[in-house]
């Protein structure tokens, strides 16, 4: 059923939304029942290893594979030539679109490695040792080229080019030499002159950020297995396995229809499983051997060879009047997205200033190729490097002109009826209430002592909807499944059972919410996006709805009566209306045990791209102390106010509030990819890159503020993406408050802050 | 979407429907890559054996479990005291509805071990080994009761009786005692007494048929999973994974929703895996020891404790005139189908007579329990034993009256019109077209040699409808999936693809069928009854329909003309109607491709109890040499003609009237329970138990008869049980041909056939 025109937000006294019962997932994770990635097996199974290109920058100009494939217990040796060339303007669809062709190069170098890391080849044998052994004997003849990692140097003239045939889109005239900007990007809202001319203070400053991963826990893993007749199955831990399948099944010349793919459970994935990296991979190993291939990523694989965010190189310029209106902004938004086209500089572009309401505004971005890993995404996409800096000077602003910092964002704050810079105008949203929220609690007004400091910043997103399918059956019992496609990634599984149950008017433990195969169901976008509670949610309620309409109908027949003269109520078919007449309600466990015989199985089902979505804000506000003597930046409080709409499962919702600004602090103060001069990283693991831990963090704070989505059934707005915003921004303003050092690069390590104050106090010393 | 009032049969010219593709998973299966019932593993998985009563019969006392639970390496027990008590009234559905108490006590033996192989317990252990050596430690304190394993000895008054609290019904008064006797049925029609005496000769004759086994080449295997939130998985070979999942969870009290059941690759079935035997087991003692628990039978096992069919002693009596009008017809089938009530004597009743026009029948049947394994399906369950018996005295009849014996039928035979005695009235059906194929066979024409006989015999199949859930989903490139609910036994995904394609109007590599899992679709019942191709069929070709409606009306939509001025036809999309306008053909790969655009994913559904079966004949021609030395009956020739109403797939249909036609066989001359007097089976193995195997059986030779079941828009008739009823009496009566010798016994095995040659030359030689 395609979407109805019913899918409008409408009041209602809920029953069980807002409820918080157990996860379903949880104990299967807690226990080690819950089958990840790794953890399918088959029969002959093969065990692949990826060849990985030693250096940044090379000419591939050819292979000897024959000693490899000579090793005893060798069963198939793949490189380029096992991949066939693709469509060039065909298209990987997923959170970013990207070209296919691109895809495709950086799953498999083809004329170049283009990154230390970029698989070159790889081998399928009877184990790991074996596989292992095989990658050593298969001679690579590079000629190895220079090689640019920084997105300024690699805009510079006279870089290394990383494509002769990539020329800079978005620009006039259209430019005659390749260079490494893919494109450039212009949002323009006013005009900034005008608005810098009425600005009683303006501050402009440059920021940096490093390239961070995501993390997860689980490293890509998946099984392959391919049939000499083509049909093929994979079985592997994505957040999307319809986008998986259709990337694969194109990157490898297969009819999608021929590639199952079933998704495992995830051990977090974070926008960085939304892409194909290994899956292709296996699949050519499987097809060539005949044999099924599991490939399983170590750690240091995952820093070099899968997609960690983008870095970046920033300008920004706000306005303000002394009475803190903010008069213009403007900002230089510089990021390489890895060796290929696609940084996530776009959805930076777009949110940079959508907090604020300002007349004037004008966001340039870059998007640069570099020899690094291609960036894939984590969580909000190129939005948190350019809050950082829009944040920053937004902080740095208020304390000049002598503004409290959530006041300044008050007075500016983007409402309903705002004309965002990139475009919408916004229906209601909740911005105004997560920052009076956060002015409110009690975290905001507990006393600092020395060497501490209190950081606010906030944070946009604009969420995404994407394609969806859901399937809901009625059991001979009376319980529920929901079929989704969406792997589910942040407890999904629940919110959907709760939807479900809440429409039905069942308890919600009689539903259960299953992640279909590919083979089962209708296409889903990716679990990404914040979108799977709200696009997913809304496909539950109408198949929900769908389901009752059924059963009404067959109510009606039983009861001889028409059948809008049934209506559903307290999970029961009743009759309504003066002319019904007068039958006992029926309960949809009585309806569901005779389905057979009032015309079989009872199923509902739901496919539409999904409209209504709905914007999400945050604050945050952060109190740190900096150890002056280690330059050690430890976080006090922690307080997360955002608007989700409508919370369906708040433990859940308070998660993903969490989630984000742990990652956030992990950002702002420690992670970072350490690049050599030669080109290599220096700290592909957990030692060297250092994730924040359990101890490195208070409880998390967080306030649920609630303005209704009015484009979903229940109110909801994607919650998961918006939270890893503001934290980088509020750690630096938190940390400019405690020293008086604003630190306009990330991270702001120990030695990095240590630095930066003996430099100060040397300038003091000195003066 | 239920079903619509189009389904019937329209004529058409079918571009696709009735060709020869090759089938999806022939590669699969003869390379190894399919993945059957113990193909499947888990991390942590045990291995689980099961301790089965080496008594015919016998109290059980009480265990002593706990030196098998000391045992290092065992991780659970479990006994009757593992299995909750279920609902007495409770039904397991499937082909024929089972009480459910009397699956769970078969499924876990409860106060008594009611046949030799009954399980009365099982564990589950790190290994194999360690799971038998434990079996040893159990002790059972049994008490042995009398047993009887003969049908007519358990119709005896005084024999031993298995349930207490069994009281034969439809018999007037209720009997007050308790017998193994579990129901009479009755059809009557006109009045025997009349029809006997209008006839000219009678012939009266009593048979005996031995239990067989399916002897499908795959085991029962499964693997179970259950968390302690008690969400569970279960992966088997089944002929049906919603009916099993239904099953396991009312057995163990589980939610329905809360087990998903996965169907692998099956390795055969003939109706022997569409009840729960190991699966119930499994999952309880994966609930107890926390582990994934593997169970997988040995080929004893299946003898002893899986479902053979029912071994029956029957009765026919036939009159006819001299000219040959068959007058009345009576038979008395017992049936006995094991140590629970549900032996498929009902079919026997139904179908005995059905294949022709006779006044006057009367047909009574017994359902009587034995200490035997319960009878599961096989293949037309029922209905062999009774073709034996009537289809043998038919021929003896023709030949005592000096008529043909497809002159004979052809005579009596149904047609459009007939009213059968069980009830229903014929429509158009093809049971003379069957036997005119069969008249003009060159087979039967065939010149015999000495110690050669040809012997004719037919069968009657009502088919079975069952409830049935499909979805269709149209991918990026154009390719189809279809999902389907009927794990694949006899080539149905090819005849899925071949009707969706036919009705999509796309080629058929174009369309893939996926055997979906139970957490993603409505409840589909068993592959069995010769159902699949029928309704799974129908509703395939309803999904496409549902598909080609949401395809007009996008297209519609961007022509801006009305839905139905859209017609679908060659695949593509066409403006039709004067107004219509003139607009380019859309092909469905044009529609997919933009379907993201257009409303989000292209899908349909169909759910349904499906309506319009059609009844399906055959006759089978077969040409034996008997050996007089050795009593050996070699096949010569085997001649197989049916009405499939319409061949989807030629290939498959032939192979199942030959599949069915070999099975046969088996049964007619060598396949036998062979039981002690202790009540324990004497040869479960295949050294013991003989299959036919390939040089046992000649090429068996088949007509496609195809009158249209107007019932199925494409025509369909069930092909896959018919098959297996005419080849007992067929051989018997080529036995009597070649011999002079009526063998009313079965199997017709050499040391029988001699001795009763012998006998039958010492009787010449007497007089």
């Amino acid at each position: 059923m395609p979407l109805d025109d019913n899918h409008g937000y409408r009041p209602r006294d809920f029953k069980q939304i807002g409820s918080r019962p157990l996860r379903p997932d949880g104990v299967d994770k807690v226990t080690g029942r819950a089958r990840f990635g790794a953890d399918t097996t088959a029969p002959g199974m093969l065990i692949a290893k990826v060849l990985r290109s030693p250096h940044a920058h090379a000419r591939i100009l050819g292979f000897d594979t024959s000693k490899a494939e000579a090793l005893e217990g060798v069963k198939a040796v793949v490189t380029r030539d096992d991949f066939p060339d693709v469509d060039p303007d065909a298209i990987m669809t997923g959170e970013e679109d990207d070209e296919l062709r691109w895809v495709a190069t950086n799953v498999m170098a083809r004329d170049k490695a283009l990154y230390q890391g970029h698989a070159v080849a790889a081998v399928a044998a009877t184990n790991a040792r074996i596989a292992k052994q095989a990658l050593g004997l298969i001679e690579v003849d590079y000629e190895v080229l220079r090689h640019v990692t920084d997105v300024d140097e690699a805009m510079k003239p006279g870089a290394p080019v990383l494509h002769d045939d990539m020329f800079t889109s978005g620009v006039e005239p259209k430019p005659e030499t390749p260079s490494n900007v893919a494109s450039r990007l212009e949002v323009v809202h006013g005009d900034v002159e005008v608005g810098f001319a009425e600005a009683d203070v303006v501050i402009e400053r440059d920021f940096t950020t490093e390239a961070v991963h995501q993390g997860y826990i689980e490293p890509h893993a998946c099984l392959a297995s391919y049939g000499e007749d083509g049909m093929a199955e994979l079985w592997c831990c994505t957040q999307g396995h319809f986008t998986i399948r259709n990337g694969c099944a194109q990157i490898l010349g297969m009819d999608i229809s021929k590639l199952r793919v079933t998704a495992s459970e995830i051990g977090g994935g974070f926008g960085g499983k939304t892409r194909v990296f290994i899956e292709p991979v296996a699949l050519a190993l499987a097809r060539k051997s005949g044999r099924p291939v599991k490939l399983v990523l170590t750690r240091e694989e995952e820093f070099i060879g899968t997609g960690p965010t983008a870095s970046t190189s920033m300008t920004v310029k706000i306005g303000v009047t002394k009475d803190g209106r903010l008069t213009a902004g403007e900002a230089l938004l510089k990021y390489q997205g890895g060796a290929f086209p696609g940084s996530p500089v776009g959805s930076a572009v777009m949110t940079a200033f959508a907090c604020y309401n300002i007349d004037n505004v004008k966001t340039i971005g870059y998007d640069v190729v570099t020899n690094r890993p291609k960036a894939a995404a984590y969580r909000a996409p190129g939005a948190p490097m350019a809050a950082f800096a829009v944040e920053s000077v937004i902080d740095e602003i208020a304390e000049r002109i002598g503004i409290d910092p959530i006041a300044l964002r008050l007075m500016n704050a983007a409402k309903e009826g705002t004309k965002a810079a990139y475009g919408p105008t916004f229906g209601p949203i909740g911005f105004v209430e997560t920052l009076e929220a956060a002015r409110d609690h009690a975290n905001y007004a507990a006393p600092l002592g020395a060497n501490q400091g209190r950081g606010v910043a906030s944070g946009y997103w604009f969420n995404w909807d994407g394609e969806t399918a859901v399937g809901l059956n009625v059991n001979l019992d009376g319980t529920v499944m929901v079929a989704v496609g969406t792997p589910d990634i942040g407890g999904s599984r629940a919110s959907m059972c709760l939807m479900a149950a809440e429409e039905l008017g069942i308890d919600y433990d009689r539903v259960c919410t299953y992640v279909a195969d590919t083979g089962a169901l209708g296409f889903n976008d990716v679990s990404a996006g914040s979108r799977v509670t709200f696009a997913c949610g809304m496909a539950t309620i109408q198949a929900a709805r769908d389901v009752i309409a059924e059963m009404c109908g067959r109510v009606a027949k039983i009861w001889g009566i028409p059948a809008d003269a049934v209506t559903w109520e307290d999970g029961c078919a009743k009759p309504s209306g003066a002319n019904a007449g007068d039958f006992e309600p029926m309960s949809l466990a009585a309806i569901a045990k005779i389905q057979a015989e009032t015309g079989g199985p009872i199923a509902g089902h739901a496919e539409f791209s999904a409209k209504g979505v709905g914007v999400s804000f945050g604050t945050h506000v952060v109190d740190v102390e900096v150890d002056p003597e280690t330059g050690r930046i430890t976080v006090l409080r922690y307080l997360v106010t955002q608007d989700a709409g409508k919370a369906i499962h708040p433990s859940y919702v308070e998660g993903q509030f969490q989630g984000g600004a742990a990652q956030g602090v992990g950002w702002a103060i420690n992670e970072e990819y350490v690049y050599g001069a030669d080109g290599r990283l220096q700290n592909p693991g957990f030692l060297d890159y250092r994730m924040p831990v359990a101890s490195d963090l208070p409880m998390i704070d967080t306030v649920i503020v609630e303005v209704p989505n009015p484009g979903h059934p229940y109110g909801v707005r994607g919650v998961g993406e918006t939270s890893i915003i503001p934290p980088m921004a509020a750690v630096a303003n938190a940390v400019a408050r405690a020293t008086g050092m604003r630190m306009t690069s990330l991270p702001i390590s120990p030695p990095k802050l240590l630095a930066a104050l003996g430099a100060a106090s040397a300038k003091l010393a000195a003066e």
